[in-house]
């Protein structure tokens, strides 16, 4: 398989439809603007469908999940076996996700990229297992290229599947014990920013703890020679051409490559992407870096708890529609922004304007 | 009718069920606090209903509508025509608190406190009109003593429809060209601050509109000496006292009043309170300067764009969920917000237990 797919064109968003719904805000029963973020929403959501009414009903909803190699450092307050057992979780309705999905009527699926232990064959969860976990990034690269381009890939599938569905909205989410230290050590590379500053409480870490993960990932980025320099560049040297691509393959994980492959595919289909917390937000800044107009399918659903998030969301130019200290990843923040942006649809479409209404227009 | 029912005491909070829910929380599968202002969203709903697993599925929401005097001193950029065709955009399905509730299954009642003109009747509008608007408060007090009361009575009704009815939250809304110069004014009064500080845009008033609207305010608080002062005693005097029940007479509107009075007498039956924006919250501090205990049955929705609105909010230790820049009043942030209420209870509720899920817990 020919992987220069990454690099495609991501499709067009319709501007003849966001001028229509733009001028039909105008003309509902409402000062202008009153909606606030809501009607920039319906907006935009005209412009991605390429109608004057949008509506988003059918939500596809992907978790992908794998292990880390660097679980190995003690990064975690949980076992490593809690990716897996999670993985049973999502499939038999008990996680976050599971219930947000059934109450939002979303289809579900779970893509096991890589989990250390077996998982038997469960209803709704795909085995594509790539390998045991990915390698210790703090000893050597996480992945090879083959294992970076199969995760990658295998994004892509869960997006090509659910627009092959009929999906309105693409969800992605995570699952991955040690997962914010990766996702850590990739904002660090591709932000040219200290491990203290971005490294996190992820499930629960004290002081203490976040120091030591700070500490790991530092030591980490000194090994792959991507430490950040006064210069921005990596030390790797102002000569070396390193790609995203390889500093996701040094850093990364099969679940976030997978979220960056997914992304990438769904803006090339012209399917909007509503990103979920910290470590999706980073693995859509790894989509947006090799291929940057990914970055117009994308909507941010929160601002998460964990304490790298809003130096990325910057760096995306992001402004997330929900702020609830909500820090639990299997995109369960996306989710719970659904319906704000189904009832932005649902005023959008069915206000009345101040002609249907008899309405008096202001002075 | 008596109208000590004002300061009958407000009903108690079930303990034991908060407690048996915050235990609860501690055992879903995920890290504890992972969910954010939801987690808290749940363990009150527990409290509010005196159960494990709280559920909100019955929305009640009643919009108060009507006129006020002070209209006539240009604050607006509408005319005053448009609270009635407004009243007739709300039964008809138009307006977005319509659509909103349409979409959340809620029952919606209007309850025309005082439009000037007369509306033809209409489904789901009641007709309970006290006077053609209120009096202009810049000239005299807006409503006399008995006027107020039938204000405050009538949301004492609404209240009550929606406890027979079944609801499990009340959500009220208001419609009144003009409300945001009476709502600031109030606030000023109750609050002790200018209104250079708090008056805002409304509809949308420019910088110079903006400038009016809290010189109309200034003097009236002057006429009806209840300016601030710096020993923050109002200018009626150190030994003068006045009531809140009186500056609402004095300043306030009929649905406003009526806002005040429902959410009174919803706390007294136990019923929760999802308070909306602006115009809202100052109906919320009317009530709590009112009845202190019914703060306890309050939850609030968002944080409006209006720029009085944080200082109000600051006075009720109000933590809003949502920061949406919304800024139309009708009750509709307060619907906006209610999938974020019924989420969190599915997760409370529905989620598995590491017990229940074989998932293991943290080190």
């Amino acid at each position: 398989m020919q992987h220069n797919w990454l690099i495609q064109p991501c499709a067009s968003l319709n501007e003849t439809a966001r001028r229509a719904a733009l001028a039909r805000q105008g003309q509902l029963t409402k000062p202008p603007g009153a909606l606030g973020k809501l009607e920039g929403l319906a907006v935009q959501f005209a412009a991605f469908q390429g109608v004057a009414k949008p509506e988003v009903q059918r939500i596809h909803i992907s978790i992908f999940a794998a292990d880390h190699g660097v679980a190995a450092e003690n990064v975690s307050l949980f076992p490593q076996a809690v990716t897996a057992e999670m993985v049973r979780n999502f499939a038999r309705g008990g996680a976050a996700i599971s219930v947000l999905a059934q109450h939002l009527n979303a289809a579900l699926e779970v893509i096991n990229l890589g989990t250390v232990s077996v998982v038997e064959p469960l209803k709704n969860v795909r085995d594509e297992r790539i390998a045991a976990g990915t390698a210790n990034f703090a000893q050597s690269a996480a992945m090879t290229q083959s294992q970076c381009q199969q995760a990658l890939a295998a994004g892509r599938n869960a997006a090509l599947r659910a627009q092959q569905n009929g999906a309105q909205l693409f969800i992605g989410g995570e699952m991955g014990i040690a997962n914010t230290t990766s996702a850590s050590a990739l904002a660090c590379a591709l932000l040219n920013e200290s491990s203290q500053k971005l490294a996190g409480a992820g499930t629960g870490l004290d002081a203490a703890g976040i120091s030591h993960k700070a500490q790991i990932i530092a030591a980490a980025l000194a090994l792959h020679a991507l430490l950040p320099s006064p210069i921005g560049k990596w030390s790797r040297g102002a000569g070396a051409h390193v790609t995203s691509q390889e500093v996701l393959r040094c850093l990364g994980g099969f679940e976030i490559a997978g979220l960056a492959g997914a992304y990438i595919a769904a803006a090339q289909q012209g399917l909007p992407i509503l990103v979920d917390g910290f470590i999706s937000s980073v693995a859509a800044l790894v989509a947006v870096r090799i291929n940057p107009s990914a970055r117009d399918w994308m909507l941010f659903a929160h601002t998460s708890a964990e304490g790298g998030h809003q130096r990325v969301l910057d760096a995306l130019a992001a402004q997330p529609l929900l702020q609830l200290g909500m820090r639990l990843g299997e995109g369960s923040g996306a989710a719970v922004a659904v319906p704000l942006i189904q009832l932005a649809c649902s005023l959008h479409s069915g206000m009345a304007t101040f002609a249907e209404a008899g309405v008096s227009e202001q002075h």
